[in-house]
């Protein structure tokens, strides 16, 4: 699907021509554009930073596993050659377990994520709350464990001057995923800690439906630290979790969630985090150059 | 699937043995049980209210589209003769389309429904608001649509003496389906509006992940006019539609919901509205004493 010159080249994964011409490596309009690597998943740790750079983008958001297949000293080195900042890093957090050996598992797991973190300088660790327990119905029970895992993190984040990303998830997820399910309650948590160290996830996909969240939004002002956008699909696809379609091609108004996240001071990096098969088996130079060209279109102006 | 005397039944669709022997028909624990007849999508009205009369349930949930078959008049007649409550009516609303003509249109059959609802004598009629028009990324001005629309409605019905129940929806469905997404935002609407006229739908599987249910369940009060009970199950099905399982089979916590809502003082009749393909396919004779079962097992003992 690479558009010879002179042609218009087509989205993925809708295959329509593209509205804008591809920003080139160098515009000012992608000074804040960030590529989450799960939306190109067929690339590897290095493909996805040499997919950066060539188009131009200045900040990857990185998984962990990806990390660890290459080493995490080889990670940051290439990181820092490639002179990419990085985002954020997916994902800490699952930590609603509720008998004592799986509570400290996760305590350790987390540790461990703090500690990538702070060696890839990244702008902050996400954190999926997780789910509930296997055959357990006790649903505010998971959310007070999970409030209490991210306040017995905050000191080692501290320590490792990391900021801690509190994701709320659609409410889809709240069984098995996350049961951290608006801002508002995001921010009931983050508000009992430190504001330098943690604070919230604002991503368009998970809540973008949210009552109120204009005033949520304004609500949480600094304590955004990760501004991720993807677009609310239908039909909803089989697999929930591959519902993450490109900016444009669902339900949700960028530019005036922009603005909201805009007006409440986030300066940050914006990622773009599709999850989504079509997506995942295009070309991943082709995956960027839609996800730039429509960044450049619904959300860069109103930042 | 139909046991044998002495035998222990077989759960619908889980197939696992019966925990609890079904109830038989005067029980006094089923005297609040009705069943939403979509639960049983393969029976026809008549089918419906056989079932219901042969099971000892009082009440039924009727659905616009088979009463249309057979007629008002003899649906009217029919749940009359079987001495059968309607506890409620799916459904009304649809109300979130933005041009003149589909505004107009959209009230002129709100006003059939609310005339139907007065004819069978049923407790409610269930509104589901509609979804985003076709294009449209302005989730704001849905809601303000739809809240519109529901105060248009209102002299109507209480010229008809119906009450209107305003159905939060899960937010899966805000794009497609239900702009209104919590029990608080249902409140903030209905709160603007006569509680002799206007209350809320509530019901588990759209409202168990709600932050701050419990407080919203209690400031519903005498507004909440339907309560309608199903599971929510995991993994999700690939159709969003048929993910409203079987109570006990997923992980909603019925006898703490069950309790709030009784703590409320709602008083009425219990829904069961189960959309599932695996329940679909089963006979209805089955799956009503399954539900029944869960029931009385899960639901009865709290109210």
């Amino acid at each position: 699907m690479t558009a010879a010159a002179g042609t218009v080249p087509l989205d993925v994964p809708s295959g329509r021509p593209a509205a804008v011409p591809t920003p080139e490596p160098g515009d000012p309009r992608l000074a804040r554009l960030s590529l989450n690597q799960r939306t190109c998943a067929g690339w590897s740790l290095r493909e996805a930073i040499d997919g950066c750079l060539a188009a131009g983008l200045p900040a990857i958001g990185v998984w962990r596993e990806p990390v660890a297949e290459v080493g995490l000293e080889t990670a940051v080195r290439w990181v820092r050659e490639a002179g990419l900042r990085v985002s954020s890093v997916c994902r800490g957090g699952f930590f609603t377990g509720s008998d004592p050996g799986a509570v400290a598992a996760a305590h350790q797991a987390n540790v461990e994520a703090v500690r990538e973190t702070a060696a890839l300088g990244a702008a902050t660790l996400v954190l999926v709350p997780g789910g509930l327990p296997e055959g357990d119905t006790d649903l505010p029970g998971a959310r007070a464990r999970a409030t209490e895992a991210i306040g017995a993190l905050q000191p080692v984040a501290a320590e490792h001057g990391v900021r801690l990303g509190i994701e709320p998830m659609h409410p889809i997820f709240a069984a098995d995923r996350g049961v951290v399910s608006t801002l508002g309650q995001a921010l009931d948590i983050a508000e009992q800690l430190d504001p330098e160290t943690v604070g919230v996830v604002v991503d368009t996909f998970h809540l973008w439906w949210e009552p109120g969240i204009e005033q949520q939004i304004a609500r949480a002002g600094s304590r955004i630290v990760s501004y991720q956008v993807c677009d609310w699909i239908t039909p909803f696809p089989a697999d929930a979790l591959l519902s993450r379609g490109m900016m444009g091609d669902g339900h949700i108004d960028f530019p005036a969630f922009t603005r909201q996240v805009a007006q409440a001071g986030y300066a940050s990096d914006v990622e773009v985090e599709i999850f989504h098969a079509d997506v995942w088996a295009a070309p991943g130079a082709d995956v960027v150059a839609t996800m730039a060209r429509r960044y450049v279109e619904l959300v860069q102006p109103h930042l």
